[in-house]
């Protein structure tokens, strides 16, 4: 059978990623490559009473069609959550998605055409990549400091690239590099978008997840001409099993949104709308969120004192202070993938940066989860991890 | 703000079915207008016994990531239940979406390019036509009978457009119009795909739901060359507020679901997706079916009476075996959003035709839903409507 497929489908099909994954899931491999939150802190008996408690009190709103701009219980939820965000807004100005994924995809549809361009911070999301891909984005990647993306750089991308429809970022602890913009950056950011008449797509899964540092104000909170498209999710703060997302942005735009979501799934789950808007009610959300910077920070100081142990001295890496994910750089690594080899040889795995560049990567760059590491298990890691840098180093030196 | 959206997005805000739902949905008004299951038949509590088993058996699987093909349980499932249409498959040819409407989605996003042709029913399921037109679908319409799509005429729109990239078939109880395609006619239509090279889209989520006549074969379990995609749904025989839907097709086209799959919602709900295998162990799916089937029969015999009763006699209207709704066709009504104004007047509401039609619609046809609507209240709401009937038919006579 010879498909007809739209230009939008990717010849091959092949998953590099993928791949990846499926690889570094083999058993007796230490993995640092997934990004999944850790399963141990879902509040499972708590979501099993709120559940219970959807289902005696509003079972048949819960099972039947609902809205495609989400539940108002939800929505109400939302606005309370961004307010320490510094948005201040109301559940009008509100969608819930399927996932803060279904925003990227919605965002893709409503603002691309092809050979529109994308700005992104380099590395990025890759499945943002992905989808924006999808929708025919050219991308222009900048680069990134430790303050996160250069601002010098993106007015550069501005200029040269007319027509750029969007900005793409994740102003805190980034996937993939854990990196988190300054508020100097943001304010220089939100000048630049209105100058330059260009969407910004603000990204923020992790700004819930900090365990050092202080917090700063969102990207939407600083935004006056409504630039700004601000997307959230209770993946990282709660479960990300139950698909639930959102969109804070003016109602003109949200009208497009609620649209164009009609057309993709009508609406969100409304059975998982209602049990995370009964949990919000019924549970403390802010002792839950502390549990969980509690344990992932305990895993990344173990993963960062390993690295200084294990690792040649020379090797760069973030300094998250939140999030889940530290990005690594080996100089002297010219084959990222010939080391992820290595690595697999020595029962440790790591996601490689390529894949995280909208275009041309940094070679020797990874990334390293350690939100869903056991603690036992995060020095023995990297131990392997820092053999196998080793070993490649010396080949190369061959 | 001033945005720069896309091609994709239609450029007026103005939602015709949404604005005649909300009047619709005014206190006083006996609405036929929706398209809803009967919320008194949700399995409250048995779904609530299954929440229950999945959250103490797999609370942490069933909110973490999953896989963007579904989970393996459910898939499962799947297989079982499309051995009722005929389809022998297993749980690799299957993938889960976050309902029949996703699948619309992912698959106008796989096949569609801009000014492709869609061949679609005359009249078809209007969210289908906004999906499609979404990826740029050229749509050509083909008249149908109380059998279904007329094949001589299907033919003679693939011979005329040769572009189709998509034969889109609800071939049971079909929405609006509640007909069936004959065995003869789905025969014809496995032929006619394989001749001219073109997909069909066989959406199939009332079938289950048949109160009278018998059971036919789905046009995927006649199609020997893989040319038809079938989509299934537990929203018309369990619950839509879960958003589960489902395609069974080919390996090769099926990682191509999964891929855009990926990109559009990473997954689909993962709680709901347990929630719905474990229901299928724990109980009896058919007992639970044929109490809709009873139920919705006896609303539509209700409705087909009173429309005996109280619609003048040229009136023609279709004589479903199943699903949800009745398609009426009044000869004589040039105007039928006026006719929806007096109806409204009259304090009884339906859907017109026209935005079923992806080409010119036919005047004077409407929809009417029985599966929502309580006994009590069909009576009285299609005399309403006969006597606003009346009065159109009066005004354009004078």
């Amino acid at each position: 059978m010879n498909y007809h497929f739209s230009s939008r489908v990717p010849k091959s099909d092949v998953d590099p990623v993928g791949n990846i994954l499926k690889i570094a899931g083999k058993p007796g491999i230490i993995s640092f490559a997934g990004g999944l939150p850790a399963p141990e802190l879902f509040p499972v008996d708590q979501i099993t009473q709120a559940t219970d408690q959807v289902l005696k009190e509003k079972g048949k709103d819960a099972l039947q069609y609902g809205s495609s701009q989400g539940i108002q219980e939800l929505r109400d939820v939302i606005v309370d959550r961004v307010k320490i965000e510094g948005i201040n807004t109301d559940a009008d100005h509100v969608m819930v998605a399927t996932g803060s994924q279904q925003t990227l995809d919605l965002t893709g549809k409503i603002f691309l055409d092809r050979g529109d361009t994308v700005i992104v911070e380099k590395p990025t999301y890759l499945c943002a990549v992905d989808v924006f891909k999808s929708y025919g984005a050219h991308f222009v990647g900048v680069d990134m400091d430790e303050d996160g993306m250069k601002m010098d750089m993106l007015e550069k991308a501005l200029i040269e690239n007319p027509s750029t429809k969007l900005i793409y970022t994740i102003p805190n602890f980034q996937n993939p590099t854990g990196r988190t913009m300054t508020l100097s950056r943001r304010e220089k950011l939100v000048e630049l978008a209105e100058k330059y008449d260009v969407m910004v797509l603000e990204d923020n899964p992790y700004g819930a997840v900090r365990f050092a540092g202080k917090n700063l104000p969102s990207i939407k909170s600083l935004d006056k001409s409504g630039h700004v498209i601000y997307m959230g999710t209770f993946s990282k703060i709660l479960a990300p099993g139950m698909r639930l997302g959102w969109i804070v942005t003016d109602t003109k735009l949200l009208n497009k949104y609620t649209m164009m979501k009609q057309s993709a799934d009508l609406h969100t789950d409304n059975l998982s709308q209602y049990i995370v808007a009964k949990y919000f009610e019924m549970f403390n959300i802010d002792e839950h969120i502390q549990s969980i910077c509690h344990l992932y920070q305990k895993r990344e100081q173990l993963m960062m004192s390993a690295i200084h142990k294990y690792f040649p001295s020379n090797v760069k890496c973030s300094q998250p202070e939140g999030g889940m994910f530290i990005w690594v750089e080996v100089p002297g690594i010219e084959d990222t993938q010939a080391l992820f080899d290595d690595c697999i040889k020595n029962n440790v795995a790591f996601v490689p940066g390529e894949p995280f560049y909208g275009d041309e990567g940094t070679p020797g760059t990874f990334r390293l989860n350690y939100s869903n590491m056991h603690e036992d298990q995060i020095e023995e890691g990297i131990k392997r991890l820092g053999a196998a840098i080793q070993e490649s180093l010396t080949k190369s030196l061959v």
